[in-house]
């Protein structure tokens, strides 16, 4: 009996929001490893804001998918099928297998991973891009000094949770922003920020007021939008914004808000620091991250949640939620058994 | 005979952009130099954008002047009366003693002046605040490498035209943009940049895109509005921006133009970094400006030039034509006869 793959193509560019119909479920038959390669099965696909981006063809600063093309993405696989010396069936990988059960792979840009020191998912999550987005942008641009008070967006997700975390570590204070009362519990609770706001209060600009008394001086951005707009007052002379990501604005048909000129006006004035930046740009940094990272967790100082769903026919409409803020944590798809 | 002094107060605030209404020229009588105290007779009064600042009480970066104070301004004096040990009648200072003929000091913030190494005016121009801002915005913030491309705006003022200047220094290639044909030939002919574009014409955007066939790396920006849109689109990745000044939109009474989101989406996939400076902010460096600036203006290397208009009355009208781009070069007034 021919065993069979599954895959999720792009099935058309969506306008605005992405609905189901932008993504289709394809079957296809189990890929042969030829020589010098390896055949991967994929364990966990990670979903992430990113994503959005790649469905558009805008310019960005990565090459979008193509219409029919099998959307990308990060992943952690077990070899099935090796014939590449230094790769045995088994073997639990880093690597970019994209939306599908099943990749071929001659090996370059994977990463093995070893299961007994962490658990494989945290590749994708704190130990993985997202932790080393937090961590280069908090400590490459935010530069959060003793003392100093550090606001963060999306503060339950992936990338906020731990911004706030290292905030801490570094003896600033955290304020994170989050949708939602059992979302921003959590973040004060378990993830220990100083305090968390919801987004969805419509006296957010107040609570900020409240919850800085002494102004903001980095604010790390993921969110953009009518967020940005209320956190903007309070900003300080000399504010650092690493500028993350705009998840608010990914889906955003019609601007509105704010003109550029008004914004170029504080900037001046208060002399901030904006700063737009790829998690790419630091891999020089990726060192001293795992290091640091790898204690910090180890020791409980920086903690982490994931957002499970299984299968991979559940992940667009996962990734769909994502966008909303219906995750809580670092978004997974379990796609096959975790032999971790 | 009772000698008398005279000054400009701030007789109104503005609303957009100033009128002679918005000044009044007083007759006070002469002061009188007490304890430890110099007077001061006013040779040279600077003429800044940044004043439109000051004549505003919206919240900025320096206290607004007071309806019925002296306007502030950077100023070059010479003693005329001191009772303080270490001044003498005949010394020329640079100070900050605003628009007027004359005035008191103790001495704190003065810098005294040798009139045989450098022309006094130039302490308010390329040797002084205008020149240590291009100096350090540019070499702190827009950090040019051999062979990028920087643009500035207003590049015949008393800033762009020193920024261009050592980035041509530094290796880079330089691209101006100012007001009208004369002033762009003096940028190209007579400041060597390589190229120097009309922000008039409509075709700026074409322009721009023919002067920089491989994009914009640093763009200096002292204007906003418009000039900042038509650019916008040339920036490439990591480009630098060191924003300096939003000269087009000091007397913006309504915004127009871009969204802020648009403006933050393009830094977020361009990864700009966007970063407002006042020169107060670069103090540090201005042991090293000083020693550079000296021995590039007497090398030829750094050319600067002089819009001077006579007599303190006729400050508020040079002033508004300050802000419409009137003034070619560093915009001074010479209140008295000139000692140097």
């Amino acid at each position: 009996m021919a065993q069979t793959a599954q895959r999720i193509a792009l099935a058309a560019r969506p306008s605005g929001e992405p609905t189901l119909e932008n993504f289709r479920l394809e079957n296809v038959p189990l890929p042969e490893a030829g020589a010098g390669q390896l055949l991967l099965r994929t364990i966990w696909l990670s979903l992430d804001p990113y994503m959005r981006g790649r469905m558009s063809d805008e310019p960005s600063y990565a090459a979008p998918v193509e219409v029919g093309q099998v959307m990308g993405g990060g992943t952690v696989s077990e070899v099935i099928g090796s014939s590449l010396p230094g790769f045995q069936p088994g073997d639990v990988v880093l690597g970019m297998s994209g939306w599908q059960t099943h990749a071929l792979s001659d090996g370059k840009g994977l990463r093995k991973l070893d299961p007994s020191a962490a658990p494989p998912s945290t590749a994708l999550g704190v130990l993985g891009m997202p932790g080393l987005t937090a961590y280069a942008g908090l400590l490459e641009i935010g530069k959060p000094q003793p003392g100093e008070t550090v606001v963060v967006a999306a503060a339950s997700g992936a990338v906020g949770s731990v911004v706030g975390q290292i905030a801490k570590i570094k003896g600033a204070r955290a304020i994170g922003i989050a949708g939602g009362a059992e979302k921003c519990r959590y973040v004060k609770e378990v993830l220990g920020f100083d305090d968390c706001l919801d987004h969805r209060a419509p006296s957010l600009s107040d609570d900020l007021q409240r919850a800085c008394p002494e102004g903001i001086d980095v604010y790390f951005e993921n969110v953009g939008g009518a967020v940005f707009e209320a956190v903007l007052p309070h900003l300080n002379s000399f504010a650092r914004i690493p500028l993350c990501g705009l998840i608010a604005q990914y889906n955003d048909t019609a601007s509105s808000g704010r003109r550029m000129s008004s914004l170029m006006r504080v900037a001046l004035t208060r002399r901030f620091n904006i700063r737009g930046f790829i998690v790419t740009d630091f891999a020089a940094r990726g060192k001293d991250f795992y290091a640091d990272m790898t204690q910090w967790v180890r020791d409980g100082q920086v903690k982490y949640r994931e957002s499970i769903v299984d299968g991979l026919s559940n992940a667009p409409q996962a990734f769909i939620g994502l966008l909303r803020g219906a995750n809580f944590g670092k978004q997974l798809v379990r796609v096959g058994p975790d032999k971790a």
